[in-house]
């Protein structure tokens, strides 16, 4: 039979509550599988910094080099947002992504139909929407040249918001495979209008599309397409876009659909690759508490089924097991309406797994 | 009696019928107030391109630099888009305020409650919003160097967002001062745990702060606050952040309100000097029809009036005018439930005309 290697990083906050309940799923899915799973823990982000003085030991990045793919939990709290950059939860983030390689980022952004109400957004305009934020991730101004210096006018400070074709190519293509997975239609999101590096992303774009003659393509300039997505997000089905601006509309897009602690991530290298990880954060305050919300983590999970293992029917399986869950009325705490009534983060979880 | 040079950028699209229902609103001022203004005609944009060779001629400059306001209606269009760079209308829109120092660009979005049903978020969400976002606007990305070269491995592009720290100050006391009048709250933005230039910003924040002891300040990360503006906008009052993070953000936070029709906005020179325009694009494929709706640039020209010309009194006659006229039940096509029942132009501006 078949086994895979997870390398899993319960992190910070409530990232081991939830990772726990992802791994009890994917426990499940082993034995519906006939599949086997070795799950190897290392630490990332705060818990690493405290244990290993630094946010990336070089143990996590073996394991997760050895391994079929990467489950993540969440990095970060107060008690390090003061540290210099190097002993930054997030540098530990933004360093395993460039050096596995984990270019591509995919945010679905989904509503639910019984999740209509808990969106700021009027029902009709976000029933059904269904969307794919692909964000590029180990480029542009996030890993471009850093500066800070002294000039006579006082301080001075740079980043670099560059790309290499190839970058752009990778993250393009793989941004019309997922379409052509999806409605067969994406959305290329640049500011072409004032910027180079958008100019050759543009460029890069164009020469790819015709290769996809079946995706129907559209430029849109981020502006315009943070507007329209509060507008009528229904128009969108795949986006693609740099590192920045992909940071800026996946949030903005989680946030349409209002149940954040349901949206899971993935990051996908070249090949089969990838590190799967929830949108939400560590949520320090409600950690220990055993309410999180595991849904995100257990649908990142679910991705990795699916991206990195090609266990597309268990992938699904989740999905539809989640998704029979929330149809019947059953809520965490961050979605409830009555907050009486709202299940903790392990009730939730064995309720998906009864599902399945 | 006071007499103020007005130069009248008409532009392209619907932009010389907004701007000619603005100076007309103008004119009654004069007798109100008993002020004159001179209104000097100049090109910007697209037809600039088309009359002088260049969307931002000599005499356009010069006229501005003469004037103690310029009114701008819009430029752009389909015609022009495929030309390069400098024949570009948004160039001589991005030169225009790089020559005239025009630093502070002031986006207010506010939602009058009788125009609670043209927006996509839920009536409770939007009631009573009233923002004002900040917007660096002639340094960072928009103006740092750019970069394209051919590499072995394939084409390179760069831009570089780089700020001196005076950049940073002028605009943070500007929003300060603004937050001051308001309800005392600023929001910075920034990407402070990944960009060195958002680092600078920062600290000079937090180095300017202790002066405005009155003004509440937080810092917020771009990425959450393009989601807290959807979750819960009446949270913010001022914002203030770079160039790029403010252009997407402040059209993020127009179309909370729906009515992007009504929005104006101003570009502030230190100084009383200032450029005024409706946030609303050319609209070319409604231009020369009279639908246009003419109260954003109205409400622009009421913006030159307070900021530039210190006739605070003026500026709220329109305003109140103009909210009077809409809570009255007429509307433009853009923002009418009932587009039977649509007024024109030219007759929106007269009911606000006969309003004040
Ligand atoms: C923590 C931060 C560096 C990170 C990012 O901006 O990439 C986060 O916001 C995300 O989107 O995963
Ligand atoms: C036309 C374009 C260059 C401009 C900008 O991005 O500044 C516009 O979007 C705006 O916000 O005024």
């Amino acid at each position: 039979s078949q086994n895979f290697t997870i390398t899993v990083l319960p992190g910070d906050g409530i990232g081991p509550e939830v990772i726990e309940q992802a791994v009890n799923v994917m426990k499940v899915v082993e034995e519906l599988e006939g599949v086997s799973f070795s799950f190897e823990y290392a630490r990332l982000g705060g818990c690493a910094i405290d244990e290993d003085g630094t946010p990336l030991p070089q143990d996590t990045l073996e394991k997760a080099r050895r391994s079929d793919a990467v489950l993540l939990g969440a990095v970060g709290g107060p008690k390090w947002d003061n540290n210099p950059a190097h002993l930054r939860p997030e540098t530990g983030l933004l360093g395993i992504r460039k050096e596995l390689g984990l270019y591509a980022n995919l945010r679905p952004a989904f509503m639910l139909d019984c999740m209509v109400g808990v969106s700021a957004l009027r029902e009709e305009v976000v029933q059904g929407v269904d969307l794919m934020v692909i964000r590029e991730l180990t480029g542009g101004l996030y890993f471009g040249e850093k500066k800070r210096y002294e000039t006579e006018k006082g301080e001075v400070a740079s980043d670099e918001l560059i790309y290499y074709e190839y970058e752009i190519e990778r993250i393009v293509r793989r941004a019309f495979e997922v379409a052509r997975l999806r409605s067969k239609k994406l959305t290329s999101v640049d500011k072409a209008n004032v910027l180079e590096s958008s100019r050759l992303w543009r460029k890069v774009v164009d020469r790819i599309a015709p290769e996809y003659p079946d995706v129907e393509l559209r430029h849109q300039l981020v502006d315009s397409c943070a507007m329209e997505l509060i507008r009528w997000p229904k128009q969108f089905d795949t986006i693609v876009t740099e590192n920045m601006f992909g940071d800026i509309l996946s949030d903005e897009a989680s946030m349409l659909t209002g149940s954040i602690g349901m949206l899971p991530s993935a990051s996908l290298a070249d090949g089969n690759f990838g590190l799967y990880e929830p949108v939400h954060g560590s949520a320090p305050d409600i950690a220990g508490k055993g309410i999180a919300n595991p849904t995100a983590t257990i649908l990142s999970a679910a991705m990795m089924l699916r991206y990195s293992f090609g266990l597309e029917k268990a992938a699904n399986a989740i999905e539809q097991a989640v998704h029979n869950v929330l149809n019947s009325g059953v809520r965490t705490g961050d979605i409830a309406s009555n907050k009486e009534e709202a299940v903790g983060t392990e009730e939730m979880t064995n309720k998906i797994i009864a599902a399945m």
